[in-house]
């Protein structure tokens, strides 16, 4: 536990910067909360990973907010399945927040979603939470935006509410959903037909959507039963078993 | 299925209002998005619920956007135990909503943190989807908030996150938390002797934080071993079991 409690007694010299980790939304660039936009329109270094040399979708949702002079700080996450690489960017991209910090600069970090919901954030968090001054903006997750597109209610009441990871394992997929009521199944991508099989035998499929880039242009909302062949990484399928909308 | 699905091909004539289902995010009044911003500064006409008379707090955090002149719908929730009380409350929110729709008016539903997420807009969605063109936009939930302001990274990578509700029956709570990685536990309020017990039980009460109010300035963040005896109905647990914050 870092923020509000680790640090609220923390003696940091106030010549030091905070980090922000500014969560940015889903997607459209007015899902940005009016804290998390008066941040990024104020900061001289701007921080976000990007995968493998590809554009950042977290400093797309915020082009239009950030300064023409800020400093950009990228951090460039190689696609390898060891963790070894991927954790030397994040060594290497919290050691220059750390530079910024302690020449007195605030840093604000650019996370799709939200900072603590399945966020590369966390990772510099862990590397800079107990030196310097961390402070977490939560943001919209792509969770209630697919489920505002698709017009499914998520939960009410004493329902409760299961947010899976798609690569997760066939046998472990089916028993997860089987307990649940309603279900968000994350990061789709190339385990679609896994997720789709799960789906069928358990006899949900009807009740099932799909939901691709949900609040962008190319936004795409479907039944599971007429989803394409192929989805992209930021993709999710919602299942409300149990969601009922009346009272 | 309403929104996107079910109204896309809608032949609801242009003359009608829509019904936005504005997220207005955890208590923080600049943790709105800008979208909700926009359509609240633009209402003419505003809708919320109120529970047995109480201040409405979704009012409470978009107070400062409301247009003065703007009308006001309020739905009396009174607390019974009993639905059909709280039944006709809805209805006839539904039908002063609609009456403004007919007559070619907007309606914003103001919404506690998300209108899918545990959300009293559901019931409305559920009278008027249908009929109406509705918008719904995502906002924060309180499960992120307490999460930023705990410092509590929520799930990474494949990671799994339970969302439960307080009143669940104790052996339900048990069995779910059992067999769960992270845990958001929502509507403490009064069941917070019994959540106690079973996180307990579980042995699990060094990693359970406790979050009142986040992001509001009378919040508390505490860990669930120091919690006062006396929880209000906004308030949550988190556990972090599986969540790893280093990569």
């Amino acid at each position: 536990m870092g923020d509000a409690l680790g640090n609220a007694n923390s003696p940091l010299p106030p010549s030091h910067g905070t980090l922000f980790g500014v969560g940015v939304g889903p997607g459209a660039p007015d899902l940005i909360t009016l804290r998390a936009a008066r941040l990024i329109e104020g900061a001289d270094v701007v921080a976000y990973p990007t995968l493998a040399g590809a554009a950042s979708f977290a400093r797309g949702i915020a082009a239009d907010l950030i300064a023409s002079d800020a400093e950009e700080i990228v951090m460039d996450v190689p696609m390898t399945v060891e963790r070894a690489p991927a954790q030397a960017a994040y060594d290497e991209g919290a050691a220059r927040i750390a530079d910024a910090l302690d020449r007195g600069s605030d840093v604000v970090c650019l996370c799709e979603g939200d900072p603590f919901f399945y966020g590369s954030f966390m990772y510099l968090f862990a590397r800079l939470s107990e030196r310097y001054r961390v402070e977490v903006v939560p943001g919209v997750t792509s969770v209630t935006a697919c489920a505002a597109r698709a017009g499914m209610p998520l939960a009410a009441r004493n329902e409760r509410l299961t947010i899976l990871p798609g690569p997760l394992p066939e046998a472990e997929l089916r028993a997860r959903i089987d307990g649940a009521e309603s279900v968000a199944i994350m990061k789709v991508g190339r385990h679609l037909p896994k997720i789709r099989r799960v789906i069928a035998e358990l006899g949900l499929t009807e009740t099932a959507v799909y939901v691709e880039r949900a609040s962008l242009p190319e936004e795409v909302v479907l039944p599971l039963a007429d989803a394409p062949e192929r989805a992209p990484y930021f993709s999710m399928i919602l299942l409300a078993k149990g969601a009922d909308p009346w009272l």
